[in-house]
């Protein structure tokens, strides 16, 4: 077999068979398939697609390619949540103990963020002390009394994905459906849950810009999903503002608690509802997601989501007094509140431009050598839909240095006001 | 600017300025640009094609990339003749010494054959004592004493073209109208020539498979030359079937002498008369294409491109003496007939496989290392629409191996035989 009659086969539009992919993931993975090759390649799939046989077996090889993490020591069906990109995502800080206080294992491994703002376990080391280097054995005894433990990524999970996107990364083949299926999909099944719920972004800032492509690439990562013995199943969400107020870790760290202790904005906390009641049926706890959605709201009410919290914070030496004085967690130097220059109805506010303001404050890495100041980013006060007056407060700059007008101009900038009340709708299917 | 950026934009349709590929062609000349981003680059190019101001801009900064050849010290004007490939391609032969002996300069700079039969080179070196060496000094006199003069490219033309064909090759980004046409024309203008005639190849063992492609092409690259400041035409010739009999190189070299004798093939002087037209007229040297092909036909009728052969191959060291006794360059020790097991018409001789045929018999190469052996090859007795009986010869093979059985069963598959008598039209079209 030789790849260049492979790229010429999906060049021409036909579908590869397994032997065929075998041979790719492992050439790519040894190194016998060269970088120009397999570029090559991924922009033949950019434009030829695959089908959903291909892309399932393209998917298992790339699992297979590294560790598999075996969670077998966990008792009870252990889910995980993945989210394809979002600005301002607190979730998992949320659904991590509140799932768990409903019984249910949450094992989290977690990367870090080279996106706009931190990564989960950024947010999470933002709690001063909060360790997420846990030996495996400490992290499934956690799990096992606690429910709930989160740790860094530890193995080579799908090292052959790892290779392969940094390559697309600089070729332009990263919004490719099948590639961004099989590059989600490899890692969450080689990190050994046995059900996987997906948060899929659409918009402006997300991989996926319009419904129609984050529906495909929804249905396309289920299907691999359950073709591979997880149960899966998928929300797709709006993107087109950033969810909640904060953005920043120590900022969406007092957000995530503010909504544990049951207050936090609506959006955010209907997207934890959503995302947390597919969970709950998938682990087996409730047969329907409305049930689902009624367990979880009484562990907000009746304070014990947020007891989890604490032991979960506790349990990985993290200090809790921010619990009872948010501010504590607030230690930006300058507070530069970001004013309206119109009146009227807020249209739209630019996800991706907002993010990218909160990791040149210092919230976000632009290169993985950079070091993530905690303190700092954006809390807005308002959402698409709200009436804005002229010299009314928009957002608050939480920042480490005295010069900001840049991130005050691309905060006003993203933010845009015009006559009309728009509404929009945060939750667009469930798949 | 990064290439990044220019893969995703062609990538999604948009033409590249004169900046952007000024960019391209400088950083991979030079190696800033590594071949993972250039091979995802030609594929994207591969399904989003280029407008003939991109091609125009690409091929010119090809041509600048390396040494420019300079012909100016040659009296008249300098016409070029190119084959997009052919198998038993003998017209440079015949139209080098035919064209010399109207007085029009031939300076001709060939390469070495890497396709199934040798390169133009390779068949003036199957000729004892033909040297290809000349210095430019000799070669420059040569010309504009004899009017022609056959050497080896010298200096670097078009380093770009050769570092990218080399990557293209393996990444099934060759079939490309754009690359081709770039990658052909970029090596002609920085040949130096005044005018170009092209000879391009539709069919089977052609980059081309069907006639829309090839015109497209053609039309490309004749957009091309002129734009570029040198006059060009384009011939499409048929390639279903081998041009003449010989496919070998001392084969081709006899071919050519009883061409140039008056005799010889009618569909390949059918050919050198065609592209001979087009360059005496380019030249200036007569005002139609039929009042040229009159010229050039009384040319061999009374001798004198014979003469001008001979002078030519006198002048570069090679002997004569098979002038009169052709049978001095068959040198090969086995002739084996090839025998019909049919009755019936020819209806096809797929020029590919008899091509790799004569390869495997030696007459080419399949690595730039092997060696050639000029004695060997095949030579047809049949043309498409010949009738055939059971047992006659439809090929021998000229061989210096005992064993040729499996170069007989390819002759016997690539020779179809049926019941239809077809008619094969050459000349497809002038542009």
């Amino acid at each position: 077999m030789r790849m260049v009659d492979l790229i010429e086969k999906k060049r021409n539009g036909f579908a590869l068979t397994k032997e065929e992919l075998v041979f790719i993931v492992d050439g790519y993975t040894n190194g016998d398939i060269p970088d120009y090759q397999m570029s090559a390649f991924a922009m033949a799939v950019y434009f030829q697609d695959m089908t959903d046989e291909e892309i399932t077996n393209l998917t298992l090889l790339m699992a297979k390619s590294g560790d598999m993490v075996d969670l077998s020591g966990i008792d009870g069906v252990k889910v995980d949540k993945h989210s394809t990109g979002g600005v301002g995502d607190t979730t998992t800080l949320i659904l991590a103990p509140l799932v768990a206080s409903l019984g249910i294992p949450v094992a989290k491994m977690s990367g870090r963020g080279l996106g706009h703002t931190g990564g989960t376990l950024d947010k999470f080391e933002a709690i001063p002390g909060f360790s997420i280097d846990l030996t495996e054995e400490k992290f499934l005894e956690s799990v096992n009394r606690l429910n709930v433990a989160v740790i860094g990524q530890t193995g080579e999970l799908a090292p052959m994905d790892k290779k392969l996107y940094a390559l697309r990364d600089v070729t332009a083949t990263v919004e490719s459906i099948p590639m961004i299926a099989a590059s989600i999909m490899s890692k969450k099944i080689a990190a050994g849950a046995d059900a996987i719920v997906l948060d899929v972004t659409v918009g402006d800032g997300a991989f996926m810009k319009t419904p129609e492509k984050a529906r495909r690439l929804a249905e396309t990562m289920v299907r691999i999903g359950n073709l591979a013995g997880r149960k899966t199943k998928a929300v797709l969400t709006n993107m087109d503002e950033p969810l909640g107020f904060a953005i920043g870790n120590s900022l969406e760290v007092v957000e995530a608690l503010e909504c544990l202790k049951g207050g936090g904005p609506k959006d955010l906390m209907e997207l934890v509802y959503t995302l947390g009641a597919e969970m709950v049926v998938l682990a087996g706890k409730a047969s329907t997601t409305s049930d689902a959605k009624n367990q979880l709201k009484e562990k907000i009410q009746n304070g014990e989501a947020l007891q989890k919290f604490i032991e979960m914070i506790m349990n990985q030496g993290g200090t809790t007094d921010f619990i009872e004085e948010p501010e504590k967690l607030l230690t930006g130097k300058i507070k530069k509140e970001v004013l309206s220059d119109k009146d009227g109805f807020v249209e739209k506010m630019e996800a991706q431009t907002l993010g990218i303001a909160a990791m040149k404050l210092g919230a976000g890495r632009s290169t993985k050598e950079d070091e993530i100041d905690f303190a700092v980013g954006i809390v807005l006060h308002k959402k698409v839909g709200d009436p804005v007056k002229i010299g009314e407060s928009i957002a608050t700059i939480h920042s480490n240095r005295e010069e900001n007008s840049e991130i005050e101009k691309m905060i006003i900038s993203a933010i845009q006001i015009g006559e009309e009340k728009k509404d929009v709708e945060l939750i667009l299917g469930i798949i």
